[in-house]
């Protein structure tokens, strides 16, 4: 009997998700600007038969400088813009989906569906876009505004704006283009849609200048665990990217998330949850040991006070080795990561240095530290009890954090059935195996319901 | 003796300039589409050594369907968004310029800033951005208008968005980054530069997230005739792209951008005046002639019509055999073209139907038909004449406008040390020769005059 198999991708920011990967002896310390590294580990990633690279976002350098000292020894400052390093990466890769952030709060829906429709055309129907709003003033500021939208206006705006977005990608039939050089016709205009939105928050008449996407629309992808965010991945999106440390509260968010899809007439099957996974794994578990200490001796006390500081304000007055106080929820601006890190800190009865050492290490993804077996049957475990359809690997560094991956762990993966020994489709969504949801205009014409709604 | 060398680039409008290209029996129709057919003229570009590839673009179709009928008949409607095409050329590209398209009616200056900033990262220097102003009110209602900005608004804007820009590609000095590993210390804080603009219509913080540009800064281009473009022409740019049918009025306008750098502290070489030109050329004069009627066999009356429309409104209850109106230039959107097109009439006498034939040939730029002789001795007397530095080819249709160009015109030119061998540099900037503009924080530094400004 086969088995059912992981879905499995490599997300990336920065040269890895460890705070001071670039201190790393094997990383390039300004990997982050060069398009070689990427590509490098793309390469790496595609030639393993991994379903996508996936590229996180921020819009703006922070400059808090809290605890003084903190922002000249930080990475967060210059890398390149993940629309722009995919579409680069596009006619050097064949088969794998290229995932690239963009923020609903301070884009145009015109503009998204353009590009990401634009890099599905040239990838061959391997885009995908990860749905994000902005939490940061310090983003606020370079857009305009004084101040963040508030967290209700941020999520109203993303759910329309993906509403939006995916609208426009309907606008043209597939068949809509005749292209008939004798008679002059170029297309079927009973095949342009014009979308002619009108809403709170946009209006966008249409159609969009691109035509259908190879894949029927481009994948959508979404990382939000609160409520809004739950239902905008019901709604729209064909994958959720989930950051879970503990079991219980990834199978909770997870039939949370799935439990949604009914009512909006999907299939369970029909939206994957990834889990953000960080394996440090060695050929013992000794060697992996070895590995998590040298990187744990990298994080600067400052730069891992920093990391806390979104959700903690300052703690550079608090012993390091002290318990962790209970973040202002109210007052944060990341509110699910406080949350979720004061959790963390409260379940494993963390100290603040612990705290930021875990942080640091790998944001907030699972890490598992072991060898092959260890991270496979932590794999197998959580994919097999519902918390999880695959796994999006975030590794500490790179290129090494993949490249041990792809050596290691994969063909332990393989050898238990756990993952595909080459890609079965063309399109991002074929190796998915996700369906093409229909087009809303051939909805409204099949179905009465939506022809009284609309 | 070294004879001047010409500039010279290839401008891409879908498959060519010519408003039915897609009919042509050599193109392929929908290959405005298609990666590939970009590609492959870009490759020829570079293989003949030209300085740019030049995507122009649009943000929206048109829907005006007036004349009746022309809509379906137009090309205008899909294609692939310039920056992401452009970002995917540039590692299969080594050498030619990247030049792309984009509007700061709707854009936001830090997006632009980063998304050009990251593609002359990954193009190892060779970014270029068409700064323009959009024009018609089809784009506005894309993007919550409910109408275009008026005239002078949307200069005003652009000014201010190039300075925003400019600024933030300042934001890291050369050597800013230490990357110390031992000590932790990723960047010097005293070369981070924070813009903190607050101007009538942006407000951006900065710094910008990504480094400096390989080239100093990207290069920037123009195409405004007005008096506003051409001062951000002098103020900014290191191109202007005219589009010019007879020799006087280029020579005016030539002079008229030249004649304003040294107010801004520039030289008259600093800034390179690049003419649109569409060669159709024949190893004999008849052959050219063959390839221009059949070209204007393409042009449907119905679409060459629309073509007016923008500048005169519906004129399909006149006399096609007859004269051409003067435009309202108070009621159209593009008062530039219209008042262009309507000179061009009257100068040439032409009706109608003669006029959108030739601007359903090239759009407004200068068409020349013939031999590479006649080509060549067309170029040289703008060139001598101080009407243009260079030419952007402006292809009636592709693949083959271009190929026509590099087999018989280029070695014509070469034949006459007019153009070059080889590139001489290893970016655009260098490429073009022209000087890197100093950080504007280098100048505060250097210069009484700006600290006292600032």
């Amino acid at each position: 009997m086969t088995k059912k198999k992981m879905k499995l991708g490599l997300s990336i920011r920065y040269m890895g998700y460890h705070v001071g990967s670039w201190r790393h002896p094997d990383v390039p310390a300004d990997g982050s600007s060069l398009f070689r590294s990427f590509l490098n580990v793309v390469h790496t990633a595609e030639k393993a038969k991994l379903d996508m690279v996936f590229l996180a976002d921020g819009i703006g350098v922070r400059l808090d400088d809290k605890p003084k000292g903190s922002m000249s020894r930080s990475r967060h400052n210059v890398e390149l813009e993940p629309l722009t390093l995919l579409s680069a990466l596009a006619p050097l890769t064949h088969n794998i989906g290229l995932v690239a952030t963009a923020s609903t709060t301070y884009n145009e829906p015109y503009h998204v569906a353009r590009k990401y429709g634009s890099l599905d055309q040239i990838s061959g129907g391997r885009a995908a876009w990860n749905v994000v709003t902005s939490w940061s003033d310090q983003e606020a500021w370079n857009f305009s505004m004084s101040r963040q939208l508030d967290y209700d206006t941020r999520y109203e705006r993303a759910h329309e704006f993906v509403d939006v977005v995916t609208g426009l990608w309907d606008s043209w039939d597939e068949d809509a283009f005749i292209l008939d050089k004798q008679s002059g016709i170029f297309y079927d205009e009973k095949k342009m849609h014009v979308l002619g939105h009108v809403g709170k928050h946009f209006s966008v008449r249409g159609p969009l200048n691109v035509r259908r996407s190879p894949q029927g629309r481009p994948i959508l992808v979404q990382a939000g665990v609160s409520e809004q965010g739950q239902q905008i991945a019901a709604d729209y999106c064909d994958m959720v990217f989930m950051a879970k440390n503990d079991l219980k509260s990834a199978q909770d968010y997870y039939a949370s998330v799935k439990d949604r899809l009914e009512a909006v007439g999907r299939k369970r099957a029909d939206l994957l949850m990834v889990l953000g996974l960080t394996p440090i794994v060695g050929r013992t578990r000794e060697e992996a040991q070895e590995k998590y200490e040298q990187l744990e001796s990298l994080i600067d006390p400052v730069v891992g006070l920093s990391m806390l500081y979104r959700s903690f304000g300052d703690l550079s007055h608090l012993p390091l080795d002290g318990p962790v106080p209970k973040p202002d929820l109210d007052k944060v601006g990341l509110k699910s990561s406080a949350q979720m890190y004061y959790d963390l800190a409260q379940k494993q009865n963390l100290t603040i240095r612990q705290l930021y050492k875990k942080i640091g290490m790998a944001q907030e993804h699972k890490t598992v530290v072991g060898t092959a077996a260890d991270v496979v049957d932590e794999m197998e475990s959580w994919f097999e009890q519902g918390a999880a359809d695959g796994f999006n690997i975030t590794p500490t560094h790179l290129p090494h954090g993949i490249d041990d991956f792809v050596a290691l762990v994969l063909p332990e993966l393989r050898k238990r059935g756990r993952f595909r020994e080459d890609y079965e489709g063309r399109t991002f969504r074929e190796n998915l195996g996700l369906p093409v949801p229909p087009s809303r205009y051939d909805r409204a014409s099949n179905s009465a319901e939506a022809r009284l709604a609309g």
